[in-house]
């Protein structure tokens, strides 16, 4: 099927891919001054009373802004904010179709990162969380950071924690049927922008023995002139034994890849030099570091990509719809590391032991239990944490 | 009926008024695969290479923002940006019930003139259209002339504007039921900030013979220290015989009342001073100037208010679903004056010669003929005007 087309033709149909509606009808006098004037204004006095009753009288309940200011959408790069809206609408329909939770894009006409950070600060009163999407980094960083930081709603960069909470989960379950733990595996991720850093931030959280961030100009450890902020923090933490060189030379040994890159940067030969029984993840989009024909014949045991046309796809959609739809359930201020953790074993815990194995690590993204046990779990970690600012339903 | 009760009750029901809907159904792989990656970086494809087609391939084309800072909210002041969005809820909801247009509502955290204009500015790639709301005078002047030198889309501050045209529909017809020419009428307008002055300023597009601003410290004329710009600017070209004095003084043989000030200010023995067959538009919200049945006992031939319990409903959402839908259209880059002209003659010519009388001068605001006769004038002048920048289908 030709997705390209059909998208094009699908989006001039209806001109973008979202509506807004009233949940009320308005027909008649009374209906209007329902809605409207007079109405209306009792509402806004008990708002104005007590802040908190936005939760309880207006869509910030259940809304969240998709924000994007274009400069890193999908593999096409600085698009700009117009271009970026059709990704944009296109998310916010998975929200909706997913997690039942409204959300509503917003493509920002800056590059500046305190320009952004401040048009979400006063864009904040609307919204009960934010979803920051494909900003380049190192500027989503501090985005992120800095928005955590100063405003009460969760803010959640998907791009980079999406991502690694999937691959946690899906981390979790082939451990599994390879019969290894945390505690003697070593990993490789390839791709130490956003998405590589959050990952190895994640998998930390579950003691492996070692992880190893490479890019393009090798492995990333201490001194390497080229780092960005991030990267230099990630070189305290990681790559304990001060590996140098490309990937082909680091990946000997190793138990893991993970690849959030290019495609094509791994070879059946360099999976071949890899431990025994290899997991990777190979997730570069629409085509992959390795295709798994070729990972299989360098030997990996077990092997996930983005992509729907092969087991194991590694998805986001797994991810964004249940956190936030558990962070609004209990008006969370923030999404912790914790809530990931719980996500990603909430993900994992899904595929029954009975049913799991190489070629079945990870729930499948059109499996409907999955959301509401991310957001169970999400909502549970957030009572627990005491940053539920209500009880569940 | 107690619009209040029901008013919190039904926003309570459904948190908010608003929902945020897929156009497209995500039910399978194949749909997930058009309305996302891969097919969906076709459409950023497009627009980026030509960023006009924007309009092609996202809601832009049929999406408006309703933007407030919450500092102006119906009678209620300053309640701030959470209690304003209860009001842009229903806002957005008129939009889509009476003129099919989709929209949104933005409540900011800042109150300042330059942040507010270049947050609008930051969030303009997504919309078509942005509606100003219920942000206080004269701040509002201000963001709206900037952001219409600035933005290439229509930037239209309703309680100004809207309320100008739909008096200015409404004065069109009630001069026929009282067989007045515009040349010959003196008109009072009670009431000098944003409303007013708008109100004014298209009013003398049909050159009355003379219009005076009054408010509260009475008749606006030369030399009034306590005048803000906006209103040093209106006395240049009303008052033309200076007069001076309260609106019990001033009203004194004129033709024409327009409130938009409070409640009760007016009453039947200063009507009783007017012209003969005198005209009173009394729109304070809820109650008016004057109670219609006052002002008949003062002798005024034709009446009109805000109420929807009284003939002559004067009511915004006679204007703004359709002044939007014509600017969408055809891709308007602005809503000029002559737009509004004709959108006020366009309401005003719904109510035919032989219909026309004392108690029925405008359209109801459920006359479901007015958005696309306003939409179709609005369009055809700014086809005239030469800034349209689509056809229209």
């Amino acid at each position: 099927m030709d997705y390209a087309k059909k998208s094009l033709e699908l989006s001039e149909k209806h001109r973008g891919k979202l509506e807004v509606n009233p949940v009320i009808s308005i027909t008649n006098r009374e209906e209007l001054s329902t809605a409207y004037t007079p109405g209306v204004a009792e509402p806004c006095r008990q708002i104005h009373k007590n802040k908190a009753d936005a939760y309880r009288y207006t869509i910030k309940a259940r809304t969240v802004a998709v924000v994007s200011d274009g400069t890193a959408v999908l593999g096409l790069g600085d698009i700009g904010p117009e271009a970026a809206m059709p990704v944009m609408e296109g998310k916010c329909c998975l929200f909706k179709a997913f997690g039942g939770v409204d959300a509503f894009p917003i493509c920002l006409d800056t590059k500046d990162t305190e320009e952004i950070i401040k048009t979400i600060k006063y864009l904040a009163p609307t919204f009960g969380g934010i979803n920051l999407e494909d900003i380049a980094a190192p500027r989503c960083f501090e985005i992120e950071k800095r928005l955590q930081e100063e405003l009460d709603i969760p803010v959640f960069h998907d791009d980079q924690h999406g991502t690694a909470i999937v691959v946690a989960a899906a981390m979790i379950n082939a451990l599994k049927v390879v019969k290894k733990k945390w505690e003697d595996i070593e990993i490789v991720i390839n791709g130490a922008g956003a998405a590589g850093i959050s990952i190895a931030q994640l998998l930390l959280r579950f003691k492996p023995k070692n992880i190893i961030l490479v890019n393009s100009q090798g492995a990333l450890v201490e001194g390497m002139e080229w780092m960005n902020p991030a990267q230099a923090e990630m070189v305290k933490v990681t790559n304990h034994n001060k590996e140098k060189g490309k990937l082909e030379t680091v990946i000997k040994g190793k138990d893991v890849f993970i690849g959030v890159s290019v495609p094509g940067v791994l070879s059946a030969q360099m999976v071949s030099t890899m431990a025994e029984k290899a997991i990777v993840f190979a997730m570069a989009n629409p085509i992959p570091e390795i295709m798994p024909e070729e990972a299989k014949k360098g030997g990996a045991a077990v092997i996930a990509t983005g992509r729907s046309d092969y087991p194991n796809q590694v998805n986001n959609v797994l991810v964004f719809p249940g956190i936030f739809k558990g962070a609004l359930q209990v008006q969370a201020t923030a999404i912790t590391e914790e809530m990931k953790l719980g996500a990603a074993r909430a993900i994992a815990a899904l595929i029954d032991e009975s049913e799991l194995g190489p070629e079945n690590i990870i729930p499948d993204p059109f499996d409907m239990r999955v959301p509401d046990a991310v957001a169970n779990e999400v909502a549970s970690v957030a009572e627990k944490l005491g940053i539920a600012r209500a009880p569940r339903k």
